[in-house]
């Protein structure tokens, strides 16, 4: 399949990585190709930044936002959380309309230090305003309650673990969860909470995971819903 | 030990009745207590009203919010999220001061339905709210991501499965654990989050709990914290 996966961060390598590792054509979309190009700075975690990362990975190919958006069958949202509605806008509508878009940012705000704050949350959330914003867009949000390595390599995390699903529209969901399938989520470990006004719930487990990530220093973790209605995995 | 409990609701009841049958001296503080004794309405979950609850266990005492917290060598809010700052007003600083308060609550407002929303929350939490209302009490929040049932039996729900705690007093989280390990929770299941910020993270778990009710139509499960980094809880 030809997916565009918008945002060059670790995140976008990431999925970016085994997506094309899967067979899938993928252009990674950025707001200016030249800049993402020249910048050689090591990313805030360390890891190297695209212009390295791409150097791996020559099967996937570095577009602007529109060209990414236009290419892809099925799309990716991996920018930063406060950035997401103009990287959108940016990608251009009539390349969004139609298609599923997999939102797996977070509205998180580092810029006054740890922790960060949410600049969405409660009574709305980034997915709701994403699909506010894209009516003919199928936005479904995912992904976005765990680490990007153990995103596409769940097995980093030993036992059962789960991914949460929102979203409007089922047949949108249903290929959504084939692609997380491939990447290793059994059926099993994803939860469907709803429509999209459910990531409300998913994009609030951030100040509970980055309190985690400091505590453990570590971010290979996840969460598991442990039931006792049926001593499985619901 | 001496507890006092502020709240009548199922999440009073169903801890008074836990610590007193592990041998506590138990007294649940109320607004007025005649309008307690008075009101044989079920609960919103069809429970029995207190006056009904209280015949099933007489070594429960009922007072008022003053004379549950002058009793307590040990003290819980369980009174709902927005009422609970009035309500420790209502027990009375002097009889607060020095002690450890167990802050179950969650500041959801149902006012305007289903799902409910967060009175406070991303830059503040209830139980930072009550530190600084109380400044020489020595809050610890806890118990506010999971059922009553749970709360006072962790073996409900099978497996592994967390509870954290939020508070800037050392000791205090110690003599909390005890408490919580007299209930069933082992020391490996406690996740020491930090300070009371930390509650930020646990309140904001709520939104997607609700949810994960709405969807099981049961409120037995819990979060596991399933950890990559050494294959156990952390």
């Amino acid at each position: 399949m030809k997916i565009g996966i918008l945002g060059t961060g670790v995140v976008g390598q990431t999925l970016a990585g085994r997506l094309s590792g899967l067979g899938h054509e993928v252009i990674v979309g950025t707001r200016d190709v030249s800049a993402t190009l020249a910048n050689t700075k090591p990313t805030p975690y360390g890891l190297p930044p695209y212009s390295v990362w791409q150097k791996d990975h020559p099967a996937v190919k570095l577009g602007t936002f529109a060209e990414a958006a236009a290419h892809g069958e099925m799309l990716l949202n991996c920018t930063s959380g406060h950035a997401s509605l103009d990287a959108l806008k940016a990608a251009g509508e009539r390349h969004l309309n139609g298609k599923v878009l997999i939102d797996v940012a977070n509205p998180l705000d580092f810029s006054k230090g740890f922790p960060p704050f949410l600049t969405v949350c409660n009574t709305d959330s980034l997915g709701e305003q994403i699909q506010r914003t894209f009516p003919q867009v199928k936005v479904v949000k995912t992904l976005n309650t765990t680490n990007a390595m153990v995103m596409v390599n769940p097995s980093l995390v030993p036992g059962e673990h789960n991914l949460f699903l929102s979203g409007n529209d089922d047949g949108a969901k249903d290929s959504v969860r084939k692609l997380l399938r491939a990447m290793g989520w059994g059926d099993s470990t994803i939860i469907d909470l709803g429509d999209i006004s459910t990531a409300r719930g998913t994009e609030q487990l951030l100040p509970l995971w980055v309190r985690l990530y400091a505590k453990f220093q570590n971010p290979m973790f996840n969460f598991h819903v442990v039931s006792g209605a049926s001593s499985q995995t619901r």
